[in-house]
């Protein structure tokens, strides 16, 4: 290496440095630095480091000073360890330039195989191989590599002509193709090169490298990257690194080849060697799928040498690195090189076994197990899926945008998804992409799938929004919207069609397959490392469920209480929706008293049902907290109504006169901005005796319990409270509606009254909340977004969210994923201040946020008591929860 | 007095104990106990402390332990001092029981005068006296407030008897009833209370005194006086003190009397002894105005001696109090006793020249002066007020609850509010109380007037968030809403008749009175006033104006610069809002394009206005922040109208389908909580070009002006910022703008970028937004407010507030006066953040919340360096922002 322009921090490490750091030299240099230190056969090469292509950006895409020269000189070594030279016409050395950041972001950077070729290079390749057409052949993938990511031309344009040629010979396959063949398509590659960019494909093997370098570095940058990052909650500051690598060739005959292979199956987690081995291939050609490759476990039969040398070398790295290993290697003239050792991306199933197995083996212990599990992979394995019992073809593959299965008639307008489905049919709504327009379409629909948009469309965020399976940015998919039919790769479909789409894995199917809805327990493994999660965690996991159903649904996948019981569900039930209207609309204190009469049996066979269910358990109750017109007809739809009728049956009709009075009533009830309006304790602050008939319905249904022997724990939680005299009105009423219950019924029975924190002077007074009351704090962090933000949910996810998403001014959707700073921010500030005046005070957090992850290891750095979420999540909760507690997960 | 049952703390003094702590005497009680140490003629008697009416409070309504005794003992101590026995039927001791808490509250509690009284005592006097009449006449008052006060009866009932007695006698004046009359008014009067009260009016005379003790500390708690507290702002925690006088008597011939004074005109402040004295009578003659009593100056002719004596005391007590007094006293057979000497209330005009007179006679300093007015009052001199030239008969008076004057036709409905208004006639909504489903009404009126409620009532405040003048609860009025009539003590109104309000000081006037709207300069004494204030205070005062006329009206009130500038308003003028539109139901960028290019010409023109107005001072221009259906025809109009042109004119017709799309638009714009919704900087992220065109004619104006050698300083506001990166991307975006413009005219300019903080987010992020552009912070505590609460201002202030504050649970309605505990916690936070980061951040507040002095208050605690507030309320800022800073307001 040449001693000038050093930089202050060394931004190249030979693979042999010793340095096998993943930060700095990504997983793929980290990776051959280690097997070389293992005395693994890797060729040689050095790695340019993360830290140099932040520089690079630092700087405006610009090259740190000197890394040229460092790089040059480390050519230069290479050419002395090799002992072949660059561009040496006689004995070229030629490189791979590959990416490789920390986090493995498979498919998602670029590779440049064969560099070092050019018009006199080539020559010399072909005599040392002995091989002109393997030589011309390397040099024409060389130059279309070239020319697609260093130029960003299309690479249609350059496997058009090489469809032409293989017409002009009445061939079908590229080995068919002769030397004389690769050489003509150089040079009309060459030529196109020319055209597109003005200048020559260059000559120059150190303006190759040099290109290539930042060529890789951009692709950092590329959409597809800053795609999959943010899908995968990826830091966009991490940088890639760029190894350079000797070439080895797959493809200089049948005594060589190239394979990669899973150390387990990444689909089920087995323990058997999985993978894929083409003779006299390069690497490119077993992705490309020229030619079926055989199974990785054929080889011992056609080259047991070099498979029992594999097979010691990949049980090596996998003790090594305590890991089912993702192995890319290559066997060029009987000599085995490996190229790539990493962790193996692997599915939910698969990660639960092996991390199972892995302790059985003795590799890893249990603490290590539960790091290795993804927690919000396992919401896959509680979606509807396909039978993996069907038969089908693939018609398509798209983003894997908002998991699940589904199935349904295809339509392609908002409108027809709401009339088909009124007719009682499951459609899927297939666009090009969808708008705010659509959500009513997307709302009636089974599934979306979309010819455009990535993670953060429209489509993904409201689809993730809704729970509902998306597939998007399905370029296959082509729309004629007026004769409402489309193709998939040419295949028509029409309206009414059927149609499958997995959000799980972006595949889509055309035809109704079956599918497998969620399972209703916990599959055995996952039990398994569930109950070691279960010894590690410090919160309890509770769960979100209004119905005795979801209750026992959340008890068997392990929830240790009810966090979140709303009410107003089950005001909105069929039977019950009059009477509350009855109540609302109620001229007279009489006739809404009559009503909530009528309602308290309803409510006291509800929560029987739940506290029931949760027997031993706590169940927390939420008291009615939405605006009473949301109880009410839609205000837009009387309105027109009323009109009607007027021009129809005149104003001194009885069908006009009932509609106006309704109408006049909505009017009334209604508020500019319902969120910020008369809810939550206000309504039971305003109107006492719909909280007192809550209240009594409670413990009235716990009271009939106890008489049955059975041991309920009711929870009375008081919505939006957000200053101390509130607090203290609505406690001081349920309790003495409480205590009178069970004074008439004879009953002795433990319970508290507590609130949702869910107001941002909630947060900043919670300390007075305690004093004036408050047994428990719940985070309703749903609302607590929506006014820490000043977000709507309801028009922002459908309107800014994802403009925002898009333009980066989030990177996360705060309702998704909890934002830290801001909300977290306000949350600290209510445990500090409630525990500060209780220290043992019971909270937990109840918004959706409870069953995701990273808002998980936020609640155990928060010491929160437990988080509640959906039953399906309780999983998901029970293993983040673990991973927060040992530090595996923040 | 008894060494029995002493308490810890000593809870009852007598006046020349020589302690005269108003916290514990209240104000009347440390009153006499000063005079009384000064030497002055005043009865002896002795005070139950404010500690003792808390303690008996808190102990749940009963008497602290010992205090009977303790009185029973202070009682025997008075009748040593003044040679009379409590109950003694030949010289019996007679007393007054009077009220008085720390602030003053007049009228709000009770008194009960001529205690010791009974069938016995009332011989003794009569005989002691000479004086039958006079002994029954002083027994009748005493039963009298002893039934209303004690026994809370209706005061009515002993009215009418007393008039039933004038009519049998045919006379129309007490003084003409004779000894008899009055006993027997005695008689029939206890047979009331036995009636009503189910026992005798007691006898015992001590019994009578724990009563009367009783009752008084119970009037501290009654709704008059808690509405008063929560109307002025006085906490509820004071308790009232009670003070026990031995009586004398005014009324005891015509060497007797008994007056009211102050030492300066309360009304215009001129250095005047002004007041009134009635012969022979007692002091509640003087309030119930039976007779007209003489002017006090009159008592220099008709009683010199007791004239001289008075005039000598007054000017003593105003020196020793260094303040104008309002003194009570009486004149009992040519002897002056002193019952009061309290500071003084007196209008806005006298405050200000009281002040300015007592600096210059060289009694108190300026700062003294600055804390002299009470900086809320100048409100008052900046509303319309009835022009004093008018000579009116005061109709009726009602709660002062929304100061200013009104005069408009009377409707009786919401409805006819409307309907009269647009047909361009000015009104004045008269109802018995308001309801939300008045507000449209509200907002057509001049002014409301209701017949029941008081200042938490609805209509007050609302009318007071409106800004306009109401008068509530006056309970002379009586309507008829079916006939649209109503009475006014017995006039008949009908509708459409004139009336003319003062919501300044209650009073109602039939017919159409000339009103004098408010001054456009400050007058010469309070120019001078706030010229001191401008001395000592550290904040700047900066008002809020859309309009180059309210800018200069600002100025000429004193203001520094505009702190908010919002630029909605010009959207909304009649000759824009069809460009509005047309940019907002746009369909291509290029329509959009052509608008805001239109739109642009008026915009520039808007800031050359105001930017020439504020030469040399900065001028604060808030970009877009509403909306955008805001400036679009309301949905529900365009539903009904759609609805109506479908059935009429037919879904083919032209006037169908233009109706429909701008319908279609509309509810495509609509969202369920626009205050979190589409807005603030979000538009100007998702429109960028809005923003943009906004800039640019900011900056296009500032240049024009310069070049014409105008000296002018815009600050570019960003609304709703509440991340990091929405601050960056409407920063830069901004600046680029302004630069580019600049760089055109070649115009070099100093110029800020800034935010207003009005999301809790931005509290909590705030140094976030310093480090990514923010040049100066503005808290828009309105919307700060709405999201700390989650209240909908809309909404809340219509329905639930109104609720709150008469339940208690608010103390004050956030919107006008800072929650600090909440919303002043992240303003704390805010600002500890953004000068964490630099030190000397320019922040300031432009919510309504810097006109009001408590908020002014906790701007100064903050370290703010500017309020700003509408033009009118800038005399307000001032004084209040100088008390601040002397510490005179907290």
């Amino acid at each position: 290496m040449s001693a000038r322009a050093q930089p202050t921090v060394k931004d190249l490490y030979f693979f042999n440095e010793s340095n096998t750091s993943r930060d700095l030299l990504g997983g793929k240099g980290a990776g051959l630095a280690e097997m070389t230190a293992a005395g693994l056969p890797v060729p040689p090469g050095f790695t340019i480091t993360t830290q140099a292509c932040l520089q690079y950006y630092a700087d405006g895409r610009v090259f740190p000073e000197g890394l040229i020269a460092r790089v040059d000189a480390a050519v230069a070594e290479l050419e002395r360890r090799t002992g072949q030279r660059f561009g040496d016409p006689a004995a070229p050395l030629l490189v791979s330039v590959r990416s490789g950041a920390r986090i493995s972001m498979p498919g998602m950077m670029d590779t440049i195989l064969n560099l070092g070729l050019n018009d006199e290079t080539v020559l010399g390749l072909a005599s040392l191989t002995g091989n002109e057409r393997f030589a011309w052949d390397a040099y024409r993938r060389f130059v279309t590599m070239y020319a697609t990511i260093v130029l960003d031309l299309d690479k249609d344009e350059f496997e058009e002509l090489l469809d032409d040629r293989k017409r002009e010979l009445g061939v079908s396959t590229d080995p068919e193709l002769d030397a004389a063949s690769w050489k003509m398509l150089v040079d009309r590659y060459k030529a196109i090169v020319r055209e597109r960019s003005g200048r020559d494909f260059p000559q120059d093997v150190h303006e190759q490298l040099h290109l290539a370098i930042r060529a890789v570095f951009d692709s950092w940058n590329s959409k597809r990257a800053i795609d999959y990052r943010r899908f995968n909650r990826i830091s966009d500051d991490l940088g890639t690194a760029v190894s350079v690598v000797q070439m080895v060739f797959g493809n200089m005959g049948e005594d060589s080849g190239t394979g990669v292979a899973f150390t387990r199956d990444p689909n089920t987690g087995e323990r058997v060697l999985f993978g894929e081995y083409l003779h006299n291939a390069q690497g490119e050609d077993v992705v490309a799928g020229i030619r079926t490759p055989e199974r990785i476990a054929d080889l011992e039969s056609s080259m047991p040498t070099i498979y029992r040398q594999f097979v010691e070398i990949a049980q090596r790295l996998e003790r090594h690195y305590r890991d089912v290993q993702d192995l890319e290697f290559t066997v060029e003239r009987g000599k085995l090189y490996m190229l790539q050792a990493r962790s193996a991306k692997r599915s939910a199933e698969a990660a639960v076994r092996i991390a199972l197995d892995l302790v059985e083996e003795g590799m890893i212990d249990r603490r290590t197990a539960l790091g290795r599990v993804d927690a919000s992979a396992l919401d896959h394995l509680f979606h509807a899926r396909i039978d993996p019992a069907e038969q089908f073809e693939v018609a398509c593959k798209g983003l894997n945008a908002s998991p699940g299965a589904a199935a349904g008639r295809v339509v392609f307008s908002a409108d027809d998804a709401v009339a088909w489905s009124q007719r009682g049919e499951d459609v899927v709504l297939v666009r090009v992409e969808t708008t705010p327009d659509d959500v009513h379409g997307m709302i009636a629909a089974r599934g979306v799938l979309t010819a455009k948009g990535g993670a953060t469309s429209h489509a993904a965020v409201v689809a993730r929004g809704m729970g509902k399976p998306c597939v998007a940015g399905c370029e296959a998919l082509q729309i004629d919207r007026r004769t409402k039919h489309a193709t998939i790769n040419g295949v028509p479909i029409k309206e009414g069609d059927w149609i499958t789409i997995d959000g799980t894995t972006g595949a889509v199917a055309i035809g109704r397959l079956q599918l497998i809805p969620p399972p209703a327990t916990l599959p055995e493994r996952l039990a398994t490392l569930l109950s070691w999660a279960d010894d590690e965690r410090r919160m309890q996991i509770w769960a979100n469920a209004d119905t005795p159903e979801d209750a026992r649904k959340a008890r068997a996948f392990g929830a240790e209480g009810i966090g979140l019981c709303r009410t107003e569900h089950m005001f909105m039930q069929q039977d019950r929706l009059p009477v509350v209207q009855e109540m609302i609309l109620a001229n007279t204190p009489e006739a809404r008293a009559s009503a909530l009469t009528r309602l308290l049996p309803f409510q006291r066979e509800d929560f029987v049902g739940i506290l029931e269910a949760m027997a031993g358990l706590p169940v927390t109750i939420r008291l009615l907290d939405p605006p009473l017109h949301e109880f009410l007809p839609s205000l837009e739809t009387l309105l027109v109504e009323t009109t009607e009728l007027r021009l129809t049956k005149g104003i001194e009709s009885p069908e006009y006169k009932r509609s106006d009075t309704v109408l006049k009533r909505v009017q009334q009830l209604h508020e500019q901005n319902p969120m910020l309006g008369l809810r939550v304790c206000r309504l039971g602050i305003l109107y006492p005796e719909i909280y007192a008939m809550q209240v009594r319905a409670i413990f009235e249904a716990a009271c009939d319990l106890v008489k049955r022997g059975v041991d309920v724990r009711p929870e009375v939680m008081i919505p939006g409270v957000g200053s101390a005299r509130e607090m203290r009105i609505t406690y001081d009423n349920a309790k003495s509606v409480a205590d009178e219950v069970l004074k008439e019924r004879g009953v002795t029975l433990s319970y508290h009254i507590g609130t949702m924190v869910e107001l941002p002077r909630a947060c900043v007074v919670a300390d007075d909340l305690v004093l004036h009351g408050a047994e428990f704090f719940s985070f309703g962090t749903n609302d607590l977004t929506q006014t820490t933000y000043g977000f709507s949910r309801d028009d922002a996810e459908n309107s800014f969210i994802p403009r925002y998403l898009e333009q980066r001014i989030l990177t996360d959707d705060p309702f998704q994923i909890l934002d830290r700073k801001g909300v977290g921010w306000l949350m600290h500030e209510a445990v500090q201040r409630g525990r500060s005046v209780q220290p043992d005070l019971k909270i937990g957090i109840c918004g959706e946020h409870g069953g995701e992850p990273s808002s998980v290891a936020f609640c155990e750095q928060l010491k929160l008591d437990y988080v509640s979420c959906s039953p399906y999540r309780v999983p998901i909760a029970r293993l983040a929860a673990a991973q927060a507690a040992i530090g595996a997960l923040e």
